[in-house]
């Protein structure tokens, strides 16, 4: 029998092959044609279960509900899995609303978040039955009126904006190191804290608004769960202060937003400062741990209740990045030695259809799927093909390589696909669900047609001069 | 009559409001639906003709070929306008070529560049007859194959890799100050100089292959014409070399590439060590200029006759980017006085719309069309409607805005819908092309279904369970 190294609970190698569940990824490249990201059912499962069972282990006061945010992965293949599971839904405008509907998401366990709705979206929440998150002082009104117009209350909450000022260390985001305080500072979302104390005041007056909570996000800054104890304390005391404005309203729903890495976490160590041996990130029991606890600390010193509390977490990447394998073929090798010597392994992927290499300084572990148990004896930048420097993966350690072997890069499962682009008019690739030994299409990829689709041209371009 | 000022030859503003052409840009906005880019025919065939005319005023030699690079807009009828002005194209794998076909270019004024070319699309370009830049040396054996398939001969020329370790001054691409050599040294493009004099020599034995020249394309690294003298000597250089090891072979055509700004420049300007007050990029006169004399000097030295030598040059931007307008709507205000003071605007497009804010670091002016020769009296970002921080336009000094009001981008016409992606589950905006007074759709906007039109999802998932 060859031997077996399990390099996580849905990766292994197998005789020197990369599997993903039981597929041979290589086999898979050959089968679907690269490049394409593979998607492992069972692993979203298990990550779907595993942020549901950590938090609600820990957080005995209430209901815990899980909003997957579609926007790290809106296929709906993998939609239709987290609603198997009992995963809510953290949706943004008409195209993921759309997308949470058609992926069988309960009503009630999503959440229309995000800036600048307009009449059309917000009626269709409402009649959904969808909580809304307002963003801005505009937004009320437009709920009251379609709340009227279909005869509902509507469920909303506020998006709120904490001072965030004693959070001091860097965000991996930037080149130069800049405090999470100043990221968030000149981070647009939320309702300004004056606003939303007189905002309030009025939706509470208002018999078609059920004002159920608060939602605040911060996003993913840093893999350490020590910025959570002073994120949860700004929320907190925001709370307090909002509950003495409002007359001693206390929230049902508190949302959490999302933020987490994936354990092998390739986030910002393009950046010089991140750069080194790679990171592995906390585990979600822990990351659970620290925002339990410090939102059970935070709320009793401020006076709250907890009982019958809904805590809503939105995990992104958390829960879609390591179940995503992006796999592509190695198309040609080169070379120099002058001025100093430099290697390219060029695949027939891009940056493109990785684009976190470039808004998040990703480094994506990459793996030769048939040559995985293969010892590195070259460095060299794995490129993708278009007409940019394209560095997928930048001084990669790789054993040798040959035009036709497959390339798995590890943790693309979040924001990849809908961050892709058509730059050099190319097609963006497709998606294949793999659980055990079955794989099969859940999003096809592109074709040249496509991208011409939606062209027009006038027919006075055309005629003969 | 109203006050008229004008911006450049196809912006003004008229009785305060800003025109495209002859056209109204916040009518445009109402009547189309924002967001979109407005392409501006005249623009695009006065920028074509002045590539033409200053580059044939000074290259008396030999012909002179405009490849524009489709890459930076490959809306089909933008590439029938420039079809009609006599322009060839730069493409680069399977889509741009078919672009460029159906897009009116005459086949011997198509080069197809790019890595990883593999067997149909060679095949496709032997078969139309374009000249194909080969960028490895696995790709002579398909070209030969090709040819003796279609019983044709074919044009190709080697892209080559020029020593340019004399160009120390930084590229406008990174954060860190980083020399131009040492970019162009990790660029994977161009067969290593070792390897093109081999092949040279293979293919000059060919009877199915007619070398006729060389390309070579750094791309824009700078706004200033001194980086072209150093470029073309490190070229003149190189060819030099290849005669000499290849029995006295000289070329028919050179190719140059492109890398030329927009007059005013918005690349880079987001990095630190870029801001400033907006810089003017030297007109193409001073372009063609400084590429001409360098070219015929560095030739002459080396011994080369210039007679009938063809001089092929490829711009992008400099050819679309001034042509383009971006629209937006402000859809709300917001503003915060702590912990320090902050305002948005906030839009109803996006950096992932006008992708190289990230990419390019690029700060685009903004006008607010509708109020266009109001005095500026607040600072704010402008901000698109995704969840990320979006901050297409930071700090930007404008009037007093309305939700309502009309926000221009100008100079986005090259690399934005291209780079373009369905984030957030956003629908990628259209393209509309104005001429004079008329107004119509080349691209029509996507759908939400548009988005979801490739998902497949297996019945297992969405079976009652």
């Amino acid at each position: 029998m060859a031997v077996q190294t399990l390099l996580d609970e849905c990766l292994s190698i197998r005789g020197g092959r990369l599997f993903i569940e039981e597929c041979d990824a290589d086999e898979l490249a050959r089968r679907f044609g690269t490049p394409f990201t593979v998607m492992s059912e069972d692993q979203l499962r298990r990550n779907a279960r595993r942020y549901r069972r950590e938090f609600e282990a820990r957080w005995p006061a209430g209901p815990v509900v899980v909003l997957a945010s579609i926007k790290a992965n809106f296929a709906l293949a993998t939609r239709w899995i987290l609603s198997q599971e009992g995963l809510g839904c953290d949706t943004f405008g008409a195209g993921e609303l759309h997308a949470a509907l058609e992926g069988g998401v309960a009503p009630d366990r999503i959440s229309v978040n995000g800036a600048i709705k307009d009449q059309p979206l917000i009626e269709a929440a409402v009649r959904a039955g969808a909580r809304i998150t307002l963003d801005s002082t505009a937004e009320l009104a437009l709920v009251r009126e379609a709340a009227r117009r279909l005869g509902r209350r509507a469920t909303i909450r506020f998006r709120i904006r904490p001072d965030f000022s004693t959070l001091t260390e860097p965000t991996d985001w930037y080149e130069e190191p800049t405090p999470i305080a100043e990221a968030t500072r000149l981070y647009k979302a939320g309702i300004p804290t004056e606003d939303v104390i007189e905002l309030g005041r009025r939706a509470l007056q208002m018999p078609e608004i059920d004002l159920a909570g608060v939602h605040a996000h911060i996003g993913r800054h840093t893999n350490r769960t020590e910025q959570w104890p002073p994120i949860i304390a700004a929320y907190g005391g925001l709370l307090a202060g909002l509950r003495d404005a409002w007359n001693g309203w206390t929230p049902r729903e508190l949302n959490l937003g999302g933020g987490y890495p994936v354990p092998r976490d390739p986030f910002g160590r393009g950046l010089a400062r991140l750069q080194g041996p790679p990171r592995t990130a906390p585990d979600v029991s822990e990351y659970a741990g620290v925002v339990t606890a410090s939102l059970m600390s935070t709320l009793q010193q401020h006076g709250f209740s907890l009982r019958g509390l809904r805590l809503e977490i939105e995990p992104g990447r958390g829960v879609y990045g390591d179940a995503g394998v992006h796999l592509a073929t190695v198309r040609n090798l080169k070379a120099v030695d002058s001025p100093a010597p430099h290697r390219w392994v060029e695949t027939d992927t891009s940056d493109m259809f990785l684009p976190d290499v470039v808004w998040e300084h990703n480094r994506w572990t990459a793996i030769v799927a048939n040559k995985a148990d293969r010892p590195s004896s070259i460095v060299a930048d794995i490129v993708g093909l278009t007409c940019q420097p394209d560095r997928i993966v930048p001084l990669a350690s790789l054993p040798e390589v040959q035009p036709g072997d497959s390339i798995a890069f590890l943790d693309t499962g979040a924001y990849q696909d809908g961050l892709a682009c058509n730059f050099n008019a190319l097609p963006r690739p497709g998606m294949v669900l793999v659980t055990g030994d079955r794989a099969e299409w859940i999003k096809r990829p592109e074709t040249v047609a496509d991208i011409f689709r939606r062209d027009v041209v006038p027919l006075r371009l055309t005629a003969r001069q």
